[in-house]
């Protein structure tokens, strides 16, 4: 029997252990051997539970069981789970985890050290939820150069967005109701302003160009400016609007990569995806676009992702030989103001909308003008092509300097 | 240096070695070791090619190569194909394929063979093309319990409906289109009679389920009988046609499969899926529903799904564990008649819509009417639920027996 401990009992801790003992049987089938929790290491009390007797408070106990060959590190949060996933690697143990922060911080540092220990580390369950998305990645299109990943990566901000523009909520509502049907955290700035899929995306730079990108290293908005004008104005240009975390190779060596609201055109794969879902566009130069989608959170489907992989470290105990990046290297993400980028921009005059739009003109030179349901007199928006962002707020100082006000700009997604 | 034999240079055979060829570096550095063809089997001349060296018209040439662990089958049907990749297994070789007549018909005997010898039998390619599917289902899903899968898995049917669902083109025209952009073959039997879109779905029941489901089980309609007017009752009903190939567990230990244009909800993200291209969806107990979309064929795709798999050959040049299943089970399809359903009916009646409607009411009870877009006098339209083929077939005499013509019958997807 290979015996495992659980690092936290939280809501994907707890549906670690639900999915194990609820699928004893096909899992032991797959896994050509047992599979058995010996500790789950929480500070709270769990009494009444069937397994009630394999809680434990002293992570020391599980680091020093030489029968444990794997942990399960489902805490969430870069510490204490980084010093205990790397006491766990240092002693001779794999590593599963779903921790999205930790792979983003540390992944580079934790991949080097289960390499060089003949360990595994792997966190499909960091990315997209019950999605197969890194190993797809790592192996099945590993016989393409990936050009492109983009990716609706959230879905607490999906759920608000989607309420936006069905129901024409407006974001406080829609944040609200996210709240109370437990899709959003009390505190949510981490999904809002675009944290949490920053992170997802870093991950999934990091694993198909090879070197570990740090949040740090990403432009990051949230969804937290968007209004109901911006959803009517998507409307009207054909499209909705989608919180897309992307990463390209430039020609330059470099990457460009961002988390960003942007409009998505209607006839895009990524457009459909709604609700709590997400939805990953890989676009390799031999596939084409390959477009992964489903639950990207959620108890059950974040612990299945976890439980396929001790599936997979039961399996191979030696480290898994396809995942793996190195760390980080210098110039490497493209400087966010350089890379030109089509925008959707939304302003105000003080005349009509006929003369803010043709002040904007003077300004943009060849832009697109879009007109909403409801439009106030003097508000305008239109889309402009091929600007980088630095580029864009000269033009946008200089609108500002003959009395216009910037209401907002909005990228406008190539998928 | 890998070195791996091609047999077949078609379209797909030479798409392999375009991919390895433009790849070489990335593939090398992946597979950890430099991958070169040393032989390309084909009965034709291929004079001027950078490597027309290594063609040969010997398969035995190959087959007593000892420097050859690999060998790529990508000549298609089921002979010499089969006699080939069984000689191969027999001598040590391991064996990747896009075969999808092959793996349908000899999956298992070829599986087991591969698992007696310590090899490997890897065939990602054989459905949906570049789309990573295979082994999604086998390692990521392994986890869950595969409840349902349903698919779209033919790319020319799907361009055929989807040219007349957007362009109202009778069903002959949008298959001569096809044929003249070389989606089509010039026998395009296989595709609109739905055998290749059941040869895939045998494979992923197969896969999913662990015993072998074989073409002949299964209820195969193509797409040949579907008419504008069909196409004008789904729009009015909510959804599209699709050629669907499904196969769900049942309660019974049985599993019901069945390849059948079906209407497909326009909520469904199968509904989205148009031109050639395919999406599969795998709904798990714990995942949910997890959609995989992309290019179902091919030359490059496929091409890259072959390829990625001699990667993972090369690097594990044991047998993977994860890729097996049993041989077929007596009783393990469950009956088609037995199977209830929810169907859309077209009907004619001597007299008026109205008329034939309340007739229809009259045999089959709780049904609803459906008007499409240019209804003619005396036509029909309704669904009815949960009946069994046998049942359906029963009331269709029987209003046969009223003087009412039965034009069509399709079944409405749950998906």
């Amino acid at each position: 029997m290979a015996k495992i401990a659980i690092l936290g009992h939280g809501v994907v801790g707890s549906g670690v252990v639900e999915v194990l003992r609820t699928h004893e049987e096909s899992i032991a089938r797959r896994a050509k051997e047992d599979v058995g929790i010996k500790h789950i290491l929480d500070l709270r009390e769990f009494p009444g539970l069937p397994y009630s007797d394999v809680f434990t408070k002293d992570f020391d106990k599980i680091l020093n069981d030489p029968e444990v060959g794997i942990v399960v590190e489902v805490m969430g949060g870069l510490e204490p789970a980084f010093s205990y996933v790397k006491a766990c690697l240092e002693n001779g143990k794999s590593v599963v985890t779903s921790n999205k922060e930790l792979v983003a911080a540390k992944g580079a540092e934790l991949l080097a050290l289960a390499q060089e220990k003949n360990l595994n580390f792997l966190f499909e369950a960091s990315v997209g939820g019950g999605i197969p998305i890194i190993r797809p990645i790592s192996q099945c299109l590993a016989a393409n150069e990936v050009t492109e990943i983009a990716g609706i990566l959230n879905g607490t901000t999906n759920f608000i967005l989607t309420k936006m523009i069905r129901e024409h909520m407006a974001f406080e509502d829609a944040l609200s109701m996210a709240q109370s049907l437990g899709y959003a955290e009390r505190d949510p700035s981490a999904d809002i302003e675009g944290a949490d899929a920053c992170r997802k995306i870093c991950i999934l730079a990091s694993l198909a160009y090879g070197s570990h990108v740090y949040p740090e290293q990403v432009h990051t908005e949230g969804i937290t400016k968007i209004t109901l004008e911006d959803v009517a104005y998507a409307e009207a240009w054909g499209g909705v609007i989608k919180l897309i975390g992307e990463v390209k190779a430039l020609e330059n060596g470099r990457i460009h990569i961002q988390v960003a609201p942007m409009f998505v055109s209607r006839e895009s794969q990524l457009s459909g995806v709604d609700d709590v879902f997400n939805g990953i566009l890989v676009r390799g130069d031999a596939t084409g676009d390959v477009v992964f989608y489903g639950r990207g959170a959620g108890k059950l489907p974040t612990a299945s992702a976890v439980v396929a992989d001790v599936i997979d470290c039961v399996k191979h105990m030696k480290a898994r030989k396809y995942l793996y990046w190195e760390d980080a290297k210098p110039d490497y993400v493209e400087p966010y103001e350089n890379a030109p980028q089509d925008f959707f921009v939304h302003i105000k005059g003080a005349g009509t909308s006929e003369e803010a739009f043709a002040q904007a003109e003077g300004v943009f030179g060849d832009i697109k003008r879009l007109i909403r349901k409801g439009e106030e007199e003097g508000e305008a928006g239109f889309t402009v092509n091929g600007l980088g962002q630095g580029e864009f707020e000269a033009k946008a100082a200089a609108l500002e300097d003959k009395g216009l006000q910037l209401l907002g700009r909005i990228v406008i997604s190539e998928y």
